[in-house]
């Protein structure tokens, strides 16, 4: 095709992302901003042969439809549908799938290495937004890859706001390259785009700044990247189809590492998008293409008592202060960002930094409230081991959309955190079922003073509050009983967002004939003792909970059991160890099992066999059925 | 104290430190390196109300002499005495005890942040080794200090190599800073140093690179990271009193973050340690402090099995290439580097890398052996789900120092290997026994074609093999039966480098009239079903791992006995959830409880507890001890 025919198509793609999305919801801002782009890629690069690795993946859907699978955007992101993210079961043009962010380098990097050592001549291009370069996986990658002499075609996708505004010492470095004079056009480009979406916290002071600093970088606008070893390219207007090939056909035949910086326009050619101030629509809803406004108002999400409460306590305390890693949006910490401007820290995606730093600032006498989605702090397992619980720092997490989550798939379900977290010495972790339990466990949470408090928040709209029938104990290591039946057959041990469908198996189960309890155990980790001693007193415990079986908060009260000498058999019910794929969160608990007919079912079968092998019919003396030598 | 007597006092430092640590061993070369450094560092800042952060902080004894320490040298890394690292329990003196490498800057960020927000006065001073700063958290902590106007002063110990030489793109780029010409007294010294100890891989050309580099960069030395927005001081040499303290003294009164580049030579002083080509004396056993040599041979290690299989497999396989992150000569990589010098890559202190840039290995065609530490792969815990797991990509792990290891204490204990792993999806892990299952398990981890496997190596020396008197099953998935009695009283799954201390546990248990099967399940994850059949034949089964508890194979092993409805009492011991101290390997398995005599009359207890239970004398039929509905 002509170059000249381009702008049509891109035009064309344009409309179609509109349309689509707006029926199925998605990513749509950065797809609309490397449009371009990514047809540039493909006339420059010969893919398969070649790889396109695309970082963190939500901006592939232009790549998916050049690569033929323009027909499957009707069921996008839904159970059996096209993927949200690049995915090697649909086309072999996809190489990496949904990984985190900051991934894309280390990839290219290995294959570079692959190809090189077998002789292949095959190009690698990692296309890597200005907002992942934050996250020290591409720094370790730049490191190794600047070092070597294998053909590496690294394209920085910079939009300035990857999530949010892209924040730190790397975005204005990249602010002042953008602003090397020897680029007239993109300089207008940008200044118009800095006029309209200025640098987080960045006053006209710095823009000002980075003007200035640009002028001095004019003499080697590249020397960051130089610096390392790394060949630059640009910046060009990634919005330019003759100098973006021009720039990628250069590094091409390069035949080193070479960095090509393009400048894009998050959510361009979209009204609503381009003007949407929070991010550019980065991952909407349903809604409606002639305004971008979502068709249904969202429910009230968990997220929204976590940060009225988070607000009050600041209010409160002084001592408060939050932390995000550029999720300052979605986790609601903006809201305290409004009213105390200078307590919140957003780190850019830096998980690792977000932890660490957050220990330094309670080793300063502070109490730092972490906000990440329960997927992302998987990235930092090891910081809030050694940097935050050995060193007995006071630092609350609030995890946000844990457990199944849907539509993103199996890289983004949060239903990690117990599990692992179970390991860390001294941390406590709470799981709350409604809004009056997040409220109040998050409270409980910044009042631990001596390591790791953490409340994991699911995700989707609130349900109704449930409130307790009778609380055991007081604070931390207190359960919440939520029904209790006259006979105790069954103890149903039903984890935060699973107490209401503890509730519906109660019903079913009862109905057969046996006597339900149902708790909710608030603070999973530690086991409270309170736990195991209602379970002393039925027939059967089962737990039933939102994450992955493997070092299950069941397997952790099974253990405790035994520690007490409590022989009352126990079953786990969890989310088997496996990668789901993506697809409402509701489908995916049904296929799962976990349904309140499908478990119901299988308590009453347990209940039962427990009453035939001991051929004793109704309700037995609970010792009696204790299990011996545990 | 005036200046001209500081170098007396250094030399006595030096001496101190050799005589001390060649009688207890531990890390020589950081300590003798920092002598100056360490001395400038205190005369400068006000230590505790100015914060010193030692990263990593093995080169922290000086700074323990200097705050009064002293002595407690005698007993450095013993139970009970002094840590190898700063501990607060010691003194006010340390802030951030021994965490992993590269958080001293985000700790630093948050203590900077917190002393701004509550209006106090203190320095942050955070000494980092270039070698640590190939580590991402560095990145994502820069990136936040360079946009802050905070002050905090960052020191540079720049020795070329912290562990082993210091490789990458940020490796040169101090390279060429080192030669700025306006040093000439530094230019010597690093000329020299370049002359004795090369970059990896690095010959003349490269640097005679950095040499010409260097000369460009004279313009402005300091460039990359004044491109980030930090104020850079140096290089100045890490020996001289003077010109150290003047570079102190200006980032102290700067105001806002910088940073001071001292060049230091490790080992420095120390004849043996100057011209140790290894690693300049890093960590040492006792030694002749006349000669540098080791008092006593080093037992036959974990490791050499598994490198002499590893340069075996290599030479049979093309496609097998090896990885590591820094830790070259302790995994023993480097010998399969002296044979295949172009298919090992040593990424830096960079395990996220490490494993990523494997999984890209893997995308094209190669089957990496990722040699780490235990304790580090906690650092990259999601890249091994999502890029190598979700991929599906052949990787084989093989993680050292696994279990509990010692004198390096709880921030270097192996114990969460098994637990996290086992939420991975389709991952493989074996723990082998001894010299011959080491040699075995490494071929089939390598064997595994569609997903993770990890071999896991306890620390200290190999054990006597320990033949298996029968094997259930073949390859992946069978179990050695390590002893059989007439009676199958009690199941002990002896894991890995337990498997000895099980036979002795059995020995006892037996003496007490029960018959004991010994199996060392060999694989742990997945859990084999050899293993739950063998489980059912037993009255009880009794787990023992060197391992952290929550989350134990134990506890999968009791899933899978549920799932499979074998209804068989289990009890598993392994590592209780906590930060156990520093001591030998052997003093903290007995603080613990995990002896041969604790563990047999626990064993003991619990089998006769069985009995009295069911007040049945002598060896019931196992479906009677059966565990009711589980």
């Amino acid at each position: 095709m002509p170059v000249g025919q381009l702008p049509a198509l891109a035009t064309e793609i344009r409309d179609f992302l509109v349309d689509k999305v707006s029926k199925t919801g998605g990513h749509l801002g950065p797809n609309l901003g490397v449009v371009e782009l990514t047809i540039a890629l493909h006339r420059v690069f010969d893919s398969p042969e070649d790889r396109i690795l695309f970082d963190t993946g939500h901006q592939a859907y232009v790549h998916k439809i050049l690569t033929g699978r323009q027909e499957g955007f009707d069921l996008l992101r839904q159970r059996g549908g096209l993927s949200g993210y690049p995915d090697r079961a649909e086309s072999e043009h996809d190489t990496i799938e949904n990984s985190h962010a900051s991934t894309a380098l280390s990839y290219a990097d290995g294959l570079a290495k692959a190809y090189a050592l077998k002789g292949e001549r095959r190009h690698v291009v990692a296309v890597v937004g200005d907002g992942a370069l934050t996250g020290g996986m591409c720094w370790e990658a730049l490191n190794n890859i600047a070092a070597s002499d294998r053909p590496l075609v690294i394209v920085v996708n910079d939009n300035g706001r990857s999530y949010s505004p892209t924040i730190g010492g790397l975005a204005s470095h990249l602010a002042s390259l953008r602003l090397s004079p020897g680029y007239e056009k993109v300089l207008d480009l940008v200044k118009e785009s800095l006029g309209r979406t200025p640098l987080v916290g960045a006053p006209l002071y710095e823009v000002l700044h980075a003007v200035k600093k640009g002028l001095k970088d004019a003499v080697a606008p590249q020397a960051m990247f130089e610096d390392l070893g790394l060949k630059y390219v640009g910046p060009v207007d990634g919005h330019d189809f003759v100098a973006l090939e021009s720039a990628l056909a250069k590094a091409k035949r390069f035949g080193g590492p070479v960095i090509v910086h393009a400048l894009t326009q998050k959510g361009r050619g979209y009204g609503p998008a381009e003007t949407d101030e929070v991010d550019c629509l980065h991952q909407s809803a349903q809604f409606d293409p002639e305004t971008g406004k979502p068709l249904a108002a969202p429910g009230r999400s968990w997220t929204a008592p976590f940060v009225e409460e988070l607000v009050a306590v600041a209010g409160e305390r002084p001592d408060i202060v939050g932390v995000t890693a550029a999720m300052a949006g979605p986790t609601g910490i903006e809201k305290m960002r409004a009213v105390y401007p200078e307590r919140v820290f957003d780190v850019g995606i830096a998980e690792q930094h977000a932890v660490t730093s957050a220990a330094g600032l309670a080793l300063g006498g502070l109490h730092p409230v972490v906000a990440v989605y329960s997927t992302f702090l998987n990235r930092a397992f090891d910081q809030v081991l050694l940097d935050v619980a050995l060193h007995g720092q006071a630092v609350t997490f609030v995890l946000h959309r844990s457990g199944i989550t849907g539509p993103d798939g199996p890289s983004h379900y949060g239903i990690y955190d117990m599990s692992i977290l179970g390991v860390v010495p001294g941390l406590r972790l709470a799981a709350p079922r409604d809004e009056t339990t997040v409220r109040e466990e998050f409270r409980e949470a910044v009042g631990v003073s001596d390591g790791p408090s953490v409340v994991r928040l699911p995700t989707g709209s609130l349900p109704a509050d449930l409130p307790a029938v009778e609380r055991l104990g007081e604070g931390i290591g207190a359960v919440d009983v939520l029904r209790r039946d006259g006979s105790a057959d069954v103890l149903l041990v039903a984890v935060g967002s699973f107490a209401h469908l503890g509730m519906e198996i109660a019903d079913r189960v009862a109905g057969q004939g046996y006597g339900v309890t149902v708790v909710d155990p608030r603070w999973v980790r530690p086991v409270s003792d309170r736990l195991v001693e209602l379970a002393a007193g039925h027939r059967l415990v089962v737990t039933l909970e939102d994450g992955v079986r493997a070092g299950s908060v069941g397997s952790a009260l099974d253990q405790a059991l035994s520690d007490a000498e409590v022989h009352v058999p126990l079953r786990d019910l969890a989310v088997p160890v496996g990668f789901h794929p993506h697809g409402t969160r509701g489908e995916i608990l049904s296929d799962l099992g976990l349904t309140a007919q499908d478990v119901a079912r299988q308590v009453t079968e347990w209940v039962a066999g427990a009453d035939a092998d001991h051929t004793a019919p109704g309700s037995l003396p609970a010792d009696q059925l204790r299990r011996p030598a545990r």
